[in-house]
């Protein structure tokens, strides 16, 4: 099934992954009417989780989504999925949309919500990510920095589907997206950061960006290791001058981004910085949230 | 279950709704990876039914989702569903996901789609949307124009979601979007279409609208009957000046519009020409597809 280990769980139980079923009427398959998060577990501990299900709660909010787990459940109930497939480095998957329900727009009155989380072994990404270096290009998604979905980690994912498919296509490993206004945003599944006259700098939230957890984690490393950090609205010109690049996402943690549309960034090899942050980032695991 | 008849077709066969289930891993579920089309059924026969095929498959183009069933298969499922709940006035929901799969944005090499077409009764929308006529409201929600997925009925489809949800939150029953140059797209499930000047106007595809098969046979009927048709980009004041306004969708057919922000459209009461063209899409549906 795809690399997911055995158990899943859903609601309360743990259950075989090839018994983990939905109605065909869930709003989530129907409508994409539902939030996702992606952890880290390392040494069977979720990493960050504390930040991940904030950012849920936040995202659940905007969607008039009523959720009846409390963040101890949740924990515990991964925790749990861990240990029954016998897991300790994994990637965590937690899949919650509005429930079983008519098939329109409108938000159903009273409605369960679905929750499914599912574990995989996970230790890092495959291929030239960390080593010599994402590859990205600038591809033709454009982002909507106005959208109320922008903050929300929803899976009505499709745009950015789009974008990476742009990039695998192109030889490359992840595809940036620009703004309605021009300006960088992220990466199909990453947050962007830029070394620019060694001030670390990253697109506001402005921009149309994820408020990601690693994204969060590695401004407040940065700024702890005495770095200048910035976060600006940034043309894509502002490649050119960058010292260094890297992407962030909670299972790729920080990765160098070392060519943009084959065009070196820097020095075309992983920088210092990236490095230092990295390093910093995964010191970062043990420690409370940010 | 909310409404739905009794027997689901899904890949060939024909189940119980309450046995329909699909696996936790459909990328429908986790990632809004996915197709729909919705369709009236009269007379036991489903309307119009090339035109949403021919757009499910240009969907499916987009998107890269390789779809195993011929126009021929997918027309006698919808009749046999339709046969074995005995129904012949209804409203047909056909989805499609790419199938179960990873959970990342990448799209996977060899994944077999999930299909599922379900139907209920279904003879008009209740309330006032065709008597007294609808009230929509300008939402807040911001359409990306430039999109690759305003041209795809995808089932990532919760800023629709929010919109509706800001119209029903204000006592409306529709949403109408705007695009990031303020020209307004689409209601947050249906077409809009003003009368200007006696001329027929609705916002042309590259204001971002979903090409609608109402709105496509509509604006042939309206040809037909003489009357001069534009597809244009129209500012939001263009509803001050219009003489009268309605919404299209195929479930809704044509339903005047008759206040947006409180304010009447034209005389506050449904237009002679949305009356006419009410009844002219109503006796397409016996021809054969725009």
């Amino acid at each position: 099934m795809s690399g997911w280990a055995e158990w899943v769980w859903t609601d309360g139980r743990l259950i075989r992954g090839a018994e983990a079923t939905l109605s065909v009427f869930d709003r989530g398959f129907l409508l994409g009417d539902g939030l996702f998060e992606t952890l880290r577990a390392s040494q069977g501990e979720p990493v960050h989780l504390a930040a991940h299900l904030r950012r849920l709660r936040a995202g659940a909010e905007v969607l008039r989504i009523r959720l009846p787990w409390s963040d101890q459940t949740l924990t515990a109930a991964i925790r749990e999925l861990l240990t029954a497939n016998e897991l300790s480095e994994a990637a965590v998957r937690l899949t919650l949309s509005r429930g079983v329900g008519p098939p329109g727009p409108s938000i159903p009155g009273t409605i369960s919500p679905t929750i499914v989380l599912a574990v995989r072994p996970f230790t890092g990404y495959p291929g030239r990510w960390y080593e010599p270096g994402a590859e990205a290009i600038l591809c033709r998604v454009v982002k909507n920095e106005r959208s109320p979905l922008c903050a929300v980690k929803s899976t009505s994912y499709l745009e950015h589907i789009l974008a990476r498919d742009e990039a695998v296509r192109r030889g490359a490993e992840e595809a940036l997206l620009l703004n309605t206004r021009g300006r960088l945003v992220e990466a199909s599944s990453a947050n962007l950061f830029l070394v620019i006259d060694g001030c670390l700098c990253t697109p506001d939230l402005a921009s149309g960006c994820l408020p990601g957890v690693t994204r969060a984690v590695v401004l407040t490393v940065a700024r702890e290791h005495g770095h200048e950090t910035r976060e600006e609205a940034l043309l894509p010109e502002a490649l050119d001058r960058a010292e260094e690049a890297f992407l962030t996402n909670s299972l790729l943690g920080v990765a160098p981004l070392v060519r943009v549309d084959g065009r070196p960034v820097g020095s075309g090899r992983p920088g210092l910085l990236t490095q230092e942050l990295a390093e910093g980032y995964r010191l970062s695991w043990g420690r409370s949230d940010p």
